[in-house]
């Protein structure tokens, strides 16, 4: 077997067998197979795809280059949710406490902020002493205790992903259906998961701009999960404006609370409630959605979704009492109004534009190994669809210094439009993709 | 400017600007751009191709990283031809002399033998004393005395493509019409000739076996050729049998003395005419094709293109004596008769499959580290068309040792095709394309 041959079987669209994506890609990580056949491999298949069956296959390839956690022992079922990335996007923090006080076990490894989208662990991290990188024996005490934990991928978890990652960032193979799938599904399947639910974003502020885009990478995953072995369901939903009205580190952290005590923004309770649902669904504890809705509703009404969160902050190093005295009053000094340039309603809310700007104000990184603020982000009073008089206050932006808030508030006025007539309403859950 | 930008504008389709073009190819060629991101933009050019502006500038830019021919001095007209290779195409070998006889200089720099097709610097080396490595000095004077001179590529001549190309061979895109149409006429510019009179195969044993993949080629050398300021044309030839009687490297020199004396095969003659032709009328030298025709019929029976061959012999330090002795004489021991395995007409004699297996008869070499042998090869007695009797002998082989023959031998039975009908007559000239 040829490198080169698998490269030109791909480029002609046809379908490689098990052995030649093992080969290819086992090679790879191994060193054997350069980066140059390899880039040029990723492009053949930006072109011409892969079959649900070639991306498993791929997926698998990946996943078994590295470890698999071990959660043997640990009573189920185990069911994770994942979301492909947005502005203000905090829906796992109040989810995860949710779910797991309804009897679900939720092993979850997230991510940190890059580019415009926000980072489960950077937030986490904006408590006070709360550690993120738990090791094998800690990860499954906090699962089997409270429900659920939430840690970073050890650099054991898909070592393939961040070596093919690394190379597809810079050859510009990145935007690829297939490649992404396996890229996601590879570390999620790495957490034990048996069941998974994919909230695949929308709109400007999402990777998928548009519905056709993120309506086939829901496809995908929910083909190529299932092809997996997981019970996996995509519930494609809006990310043209920014989720709930706070988009920061600690910020984000506050609105979870909010959540946790019932009194959440709309957005964010119905898609954490929608998503719970679905995770109780699929994990064997509802029989359907609506049973599922009511059940997420009482573990936020009895409070025990917001004692499972707080048992998870203590277990993980958090400081309860500073989240508490800081809660709502722990702000940046360098602050900026952002007020209506006109009258009217405010008609979209770009949450791309948004997400930049937050960049700037130090919620998230340009480059990995740059550090956020806790403190810095924006704060909205009003959302699209709401009315505004010319000069109303719509947000306060807080920066990480005072130079950022000049380019943050261009961004933030470039990203409110505002018009007389009201914008029609469009749903944040756009709809669900099953097998 | 980034690289990876460069690649993901060619991959959505879109046409790359001169800068940007210079900036990538000059990167690569300084080290500065790495293979990987180079693979990947040539897969992005072999699927969204580029416009003749492109090729025309990669083409500019390739030939700008080396050294060009310096002709200044000598009285024109330059005019070269160049194949896209073939089985039994010693074209070049006649073809330099007699047009060097009428008038035109002919600035040739070849190839060796690669895969299945022959190359003229083997063949001529074949030539006991011949000398194909000149430097700048010997070609100029060979080329201003002689008409002609006979030289391999430095490694100063477009550096680019040998980089390049080493890389396309292990990524899968060597078959791209831009790359190849760049990689041509990159070395053709630099030569220095003026015109250009491309002969591009088609068929089994050439580089393009459709008709449709070697007219894209031709339009391609055509136009960006064009582009590059050089008069260009392309003719479209066969290449589904071998050309003349002979193939290997003394055995074609002795079919190209043939041509010199006006005794050739028909369709080498024909072919050599007809080129000669086009690079007269190319040259200024003749009004059309007829006239170009008649002079170089003139120049093969007055014994001035067969004199200027001798000239260039023995410049390039080739001992005449021993070609003289050796012809038709000089040949390997190990030989092996290859007879029709049925009676009728020969309905085809795949080139593809003759050039492989003189190959394995140690004409031709699989990696550029191999060598080759003067005396291996075939004669052929019949060609398509000819009428055989039952275990009537069709060709003789020769080997560089014994063990060769069988393989080469099942190869040439397999290339053989015999029907009870004679075949329908195909041209040997297909088409010419002209801007």
């Amino acid at each position: 077997m040829r490198a080169v041959d698998i490269i030109m079987k791909k480029r002609a669209g046809e379908t490689l067998s098990a052995d030649e994506i093992r080969f290819f890609i086992d090679g790879y990580v191994r060193g054997e197979i350069p980066d140059y056949q390899v880039s040029a491999f990723l492009m053949a298949v930006y072109f011409k795809g892969m079959t649900a069956q070639e991306t498993a296959m791929l997926t698998r390839v990946m996943l078994e280059s590295g470890e698999v956690m071990d959660l043997s022992g640990i009573p189920g079922p185990f069911v994770d949710k994942h979301s492909t990335g947005g502005v203000g996007d905090k829906i796992s923090l109040p989810l995860a406490p949710i779910v797991a006080a309804c009897g679900v076990k939720v092993p979850m490894m997230s991510g940190r902020s890059l580019g415009h989208t926000g980072g489960t662990l950077d937030k986490l991290e904006s408590i006070p002493g709360y550690r993120t990188s738990l090791d094998l024996a800690a990860f499954r005490k906090g699962l089997q205790e409270d429900g659920f934990a939430m840690t970073g991928q050890t650099a054991r978890i898909v070592p393939a992903d961040k070596k093919l990652y690394a190379l597809r960032d810079v050859t510009g193979t990145v935007e690829s259906i297939p490649l992404i799938t396996a890229s996601i599904l590879s570390k999620k399947v790495a957490e034990g998961a048996e069941s998974l639910v994919f909230d695949v974003k929308c709109g400007s502020g999402a990777f998928m701009k548009t519905y056709e885009d993120a309506r086939a990478l829901a496809k995908s995953l929910v083909s190529t999960g299932t092809e997996m072995g997981k019970k996996t369901i995509a519930i494609l939903t809006d990310m043209s404006q920014p989720l709930g009205y706070k988009v920061g580190n600690f910020l984000e952290i506050e609105e979870t609370l909010d959540c946790l005590e019932g009194k959440g923004p709309a957005d964010v309770m119905e898609l954490t409630y929608h998503l719970g649902a679905w995770m109780l669904v699929l994990g064997g504890i509802c029989k359907d959605l609506a049973e599922g809705c009511a059940r997420c509703e009482e573990a936020v009404a009895s409070g025990s979704a917001l004692d499972r969160f707080y048992r998870n902050v203590l277990r993980q190093g958090g400081n309860l009492g500073e989240l508490t005295t800081r809660r709502n009053i722990w702000r940046s000094a360098f602050v900026q109004e952002i007020t209506a340039e006109a009258s009217g309603y405010i008609a979209s809310l770009d949450a791309l534009r948004i997400g930049l700007a937050s960049v700037h104000l130090g919620v998230g990184r340009n480059r990995t190994e740059d550090t956020v603020s806790p403190v810095a982000g924006l704060v909205f009073e009003k959302k699209r669809g709401d009315k505004v008089r010319q000069g109303e206050r719509i947000a306060l932006m807080y920066g990480k210094d005072e130079a950022c808030l000049e380019p943050a508030r261009s961004l933030v006025l470039d990203a409110i439009a505002i018009s007389s007539e009201p914008p029609a309403p469009s749903p944040l859950i756009i709809e669900e993709i099953t097998q």
